[in-house]
């Protein structure tokens, strides 16, 4: 099934209906794009953590891991340039009162009007405001074409810490991972003594106050991201560049990313953020477009010169084999945890026609074994196989996540664990009492195989490795 | 060693020494009582957040995970009463302006007075002020006993979500994970098709703007929390308080916390919250004295109807076999993750004397081998065996956090790897490449064993077992 063939709507009920997302606070009206995972959910969400960690940090010889608070000293976000340099570009609609994010809106107006040539990313302000203007863009809600001037908006949520307004401290819930792994280079690099080309991995929520988020858990006001800081040094960081562009690709193509949903953008020159000399967007085929999903930046020198100047601490590397002292550069893999769970539960989603004449039709979620919520699910054929059955699904939940299910015909059982990603299905029968061994049926080929009971921890194992 | 023969000096300079935990943005001054963990620390803590799901969530045929958001509907804060009763109670003194809390002035004063018989934690307000007065409780700060009347202060931090003053919400960053499970109950329920009794699992950062954060790990604004909201039916509860109780109590037992070290306080009937059936402190002894790990309470039916009252929306549970309606009471364990974190660091160091004579002691984090950062350290014996010790490196790291060291003599190697808890430590030597084996050193005995590389993952897995 093609991705674009699938819906948000089909996605969105499976997810709530299943209890992979529900909408926040739901009893109480909700809390605008706030989502909560529900019990399916937190197991994929974290089986993709999981996974990324595997391959970032526990394979990976030049990385380690950290998880700096989410609370930081404010002086980071002036260094880092958030606080100056971190706004939407907000204009309002004369007529109808209508808000809007400046770009967004001359880039719905491009698309429009299939106006490829406009580069909406390199435009400033002044640039935004003087081609609503030439070109007459028009407000989505009125037709009009009557707006107020840009206001900036930064998107940092800011809270106080301390006991009362004269003692307190003005700070920002964080809208990014990265500083926090900046901030500690030196930390980490002198207790791990690791040397230069180093990477730190550090997988944490972040809060961005966005005028407009939306589609479902791909743009939430708070998210989770997965970075990796990968320190080297100048002059080798482009071969660097292409080796993590290379392994992200990679990490997703591993995990049943279909290399046609995928789209690997360089960044053209003009493009560029100043400070950068290479970003891939990396952008997968979401029902409702193309979306972005990770982006791969080389940010030279920046980050750290940045917090160099701005903290006066000293954050070179010295490099003891040439004897030299200097700041390395940086690849930054940025991903969004959210948005590539919804990646995944949209690739996977799948509807397969079993049989035409009778209209059957399954759904079956073809997720990564690794990334399934549950490993298998253990089915006692009939309800007096209960008991027996609860044993084997507890000796294998000591080792995997097993779901356990003895309600209703085992064709439907089947269908339930087809629609959650749930690779393996074990049947219990009325001979595995005296042969000592169980059906296991696979998600995918829906094909049964007979094993010995002993046998089922290693076949799993060998199901679900990555 | 016993745990009052520690000290906190000694723990945080091997945590900030070896990258377990560092100060936070330490480059700029620090803020306030915010710590990162670093490279080890994030393994432990992921380790000890595992552990934790495995037991309580992996194994437990009773309970499904959550993941809610912290950003919530802030009428959940409504009714939690976290609105109107999370405060502390502020009281500055007049003479010399330093601010206090008042119960705490009080416990001190208790302490110190050697006043067993007052129970800090029953005193409204009034009451305080009452006993300060009428007992002539003084400053710490300047000896005298002249106090402004308390203030209430809401612990609940609070921001902005939204885009402009006049169109956004003031929401408040959790307190606790506990209401993101209650909020979602009905989804929950209807979506897993669970029958009471049932528990949801939950681990996030909360956070509560504490006048006196302290004592490192221990009591800081940003935290973690593990936390289950375990569903009965009424009548059940007391049982179900019992078995959570000794669940609790075991899991930390099995994860090598001695029972000398454990207080389980069972609260008394008038310091009981006036909902709770029961309530027990877990305390564990750290350096600076007992202090709160665990708390398991049995509070009925109080957080689910307070929900349904407020919302307007149904929260009973429908018992089939029964056929009856109810609103469930729950009993929740909740428990802090740093917290429990620095314990199992308190706990596991050891200083143990090698060779009295030589004036030899070592310092050994005698982790259960779940927890330990790392599973095992590869050592070549010498530089030259490093590629091939790397390829030994390379196949465990697909398993398991592996460390890699080559750097000094072995025994160095061997005393760095014991002050990380590392439990085993693999020696490739010149004998490897013709036998295959290699000597596996156990950090708690030191004693070596030489088995034959092929069993050195299921080594490995046998001796982290949980
Ligand atoms: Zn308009
Ligand atoms: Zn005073």
């Amino acid at each position: 099934m093609k991705n674009t063939d699938k819906t948000m709507e089909k996605i969105v009920a499976l997810a709530k209906g299943r209890g992979f997302v529900y909408p926040g606070s739901e009893i109480y009206g909700g809390l605008a794009n706030s989502w909560d995972y529900g019990p399916l959910g937190v197991e994929l969400k974290n089986n993709i953590k999981r996974a990324w960690w595997k391959k970032f940090v526990q394979e990976n010889p030049y990385n380690v891991g950290l998880d700096a608070a989410i609370l930081m000293n404010p002086e980071v976000w002036v260094a880092s340039g958030h606080v100056t340099t971190f706004n939407d570009p907000l204009i309002d609609c004369k007529a109808c009162k209508m808000r809007h994010r400046a770009d967004k809106l001359v880039e719905s107006w491009c698309e429009e009007q299939k106006r490829a040539d406009v580069n909406v990313e390199a435009m400033t302000s002044d640039d935004l405001v003087a081609f609503i203007r030439d070109n007459g863009v028009t407000c989505p809600g009125c037709g009009k074409s009557d707006f107020t001037d840009i206001r900036k908006f930064n998107l940092m949520f800011k809270t106080h810490q301390g006991v009362t307004e004269d003692s307190s401290t003005e700070v920002y819930l964080r809208p990014e991972t990265a500083q926090g792994i900046f901030v500690n280079f030196n930390s980490i690099q002198r207790t791990t003594r690791k040397k230069v080309p180093f990477g730190v991995c550090q997988v944490g929520k972040s809060f961005r106050n966005e005028i407009t988020p939306g589609n479902f858990i791909f743009r939430i006001r708070e998210f989770e991201q997965m970075e990796l800081e990968f320190f080297c040094k100048p002059g080798t960081d482009l071969e660097w560049f292409q080796y993590w562009r290379t392994f992200c690709h990679d990490w997703l193509l591993n995990l049943n990313i279909r290399d046609e949903n995928l789209r690997l953008r360089d960044h053209e020159p003009e493009e560029l953020a100043f400070y950068s000399k290479a970003t891939t967007d990396f952008e997968f085929m979401f029902p409702f477009g193309w979306g972005e999903l990770w982006g791969v930046a080389d940010r030279t020198d920046y980050d750290l010169k940045q917090h160099q100047d701005h903290s006066g601490k000293d954050l070179t590397y010295f490099d003891q084999e040439q004897n030299e002292h200097y700041i390395p550069y940086v690849i930054e893999p940025s991903l969004g945890a959210d948005r590539v769970t919804l990646a995944f539960l949209v690739e996977a989603y799948d509807e397969e026609v079993v049989d035409a004449e009778k209209n059957d039709t399954r759904v079956v979620l073809r997720l990564h074994p690794a990334l399934s919520p549950f490993k298998a699910c253990v089915l006692p054929l009939s309800k007096k196989l209960s008991a027996k059955a609860q044993e084997l699904y507890a000796s294998l939940a000591r080792e995997y996540m097993i779901d356990f299910d003895d309600a209703g015909s085992i064709g439907k059982r089947y269908r339930r664990q087809d629609e959650i990603g749930t690779p393996l299905c074990i049947t219990y029968d009325f001979e595995s009492e005296n042969d000592g061994a169980v059906t296991i049926r696979d998600r995918d080929t829906m094909e049964q195989v007979r094993i010995p009971m002993e046998q089922v921890s290693a076949y799993i194992r060998e199901k679900i490795a990555f």
